[in-house]
């Protein structure tokens, strides 16, 4: 190890705490599979809920290659997990669809977010972890199936268009701020040398993801 | 074609509908991914949680072979699955649990049943397919957690298995009911020259099965 001869700053971990990441992820895995699992409950058509439950399934998928992951580093898979499995109970408790499009655009919005959130972790991981995860943090479709069922709506009904505009708005908020919240409350997550700064930047990223995505549905952001 | 020279009774079809059975077994897949996702909910800890989850998402690799058959067959699989789409709504609407326990054995009854009424009818199916439906018919573990799980505490708890083993009897005959009531009204799915007799005479079997499986928790048929 090379001394420090000069005043520069101490260098901080490259890598974040597998521990950390791959619970969050895992947890984040486990909440989506509860949601779109839901979510294909209230489809309403048979297509649209094989779909969702489809979707659903794949989550569970990425949690085995979660668990394989933290198995391989000697991690306990339930211990990290588990550190994280209230991970989106508030948030869901604060954002209750109060119909099938809220449902839609509450799914589109948080799930954006969270798999972003997945995304901007893993980043932080070795290369094979990182190569591991790919398929876990890939896009499962779940854009297209709400761009596809929402967008002949919206172009026939502009106040709903209004409407799930600012509900996208309240659940983004709330979104943004879950994520806040566990990367301040967990700095092994991002490595920075100030954990507010380092998730700041971070959910900086989360937001401007959020605000293409919701273009993408002819939303205002 | 040779003539009816004699007074012997019409030769039944030997096989079943493959529409219909693809219909009830690929319905009965979608509503125990439900069921299954849903209890994943309620598990009191993240291992139970988790094992539900996947119980789940192996519902849906059985749906998948399902959708591969019906198209196979040149059916229709949305079609076919849709004749059964509520197969287990009044069911499930007739036995709401009003504890994680009840919400157990539910599951292990009604899925019981629904599992042995997709074998009786896989079994009415070619050969082919009866092959390529082994997986999804058979037995995902569920009665094993649930007897792993309910077992220590029924030993302790006597009074709880007697309320159970009612809760059983209820849930049962909800059950029986529907296999019944679905059979009787599509004779495609068991090649029978009566459709009453060919229903009771799988439900009778269903039946039978029920009381092994109770007996298996320890619990009063």
């Amino acid at each position: 190890m090379p001394e420090h001869r000069t005043a520069e700053p101490v260098p901080v971990h490259r890598l974040a705490s597998a521990r950390e990441v791959l619970g969050v992820v895992g947890a984040a895995e486990l909440a989506m599979f509860s949601r779109l699992s839901k979510d294909a409950q209230h489809a309403p058509d048979l297509p649209g809920r094989v779909t969702l439950s489809r979707m659903a399934a794949a989550e569970l998928a990425s949690l085995d290659v979660v668990e394989q992951l933290a198995e391989r580093r000697g991690l306990d898979f339930f211990d990290a997990v588990g550190t994280y499995q209230g991970l989106l109970v508030d948030f869901d408790r604060r954002t209750a669809p109060s119909d099938w499009w809220e449902r839609l655009v509450k799914t589109y919005v948080g799930y954006g977010v969270v798999l972003d959130l997945q995304r901007e972790l893993a980043g932080g991981l070795d290369e094979a972890a990182q190569e591991a995860l790919a398929d876990a943090v890939a896009d499962n479709g779940h854009g297209d199936y709400v761009a596809g069922v929402l967008g002949p709506v919206l172009d026939s009904e502009p106040q709903l268009g209004a409407r799930l505009a600012l509900w996208g708005r309240r659940v983004v908020g709330e979104a943004l701020a879950v994520a806040q919240r566990t990367l301040v409350a967990h700095p092994g997550l991002v490595p920075a040398q100030d954990a507010e700064e380092g998730a700041s930047r971070v959910v900086t990223r989360l937001a401007a993801a959020h605000a293409d995505r919701l273009s993408r549905l002819g939303l205002k952001p």
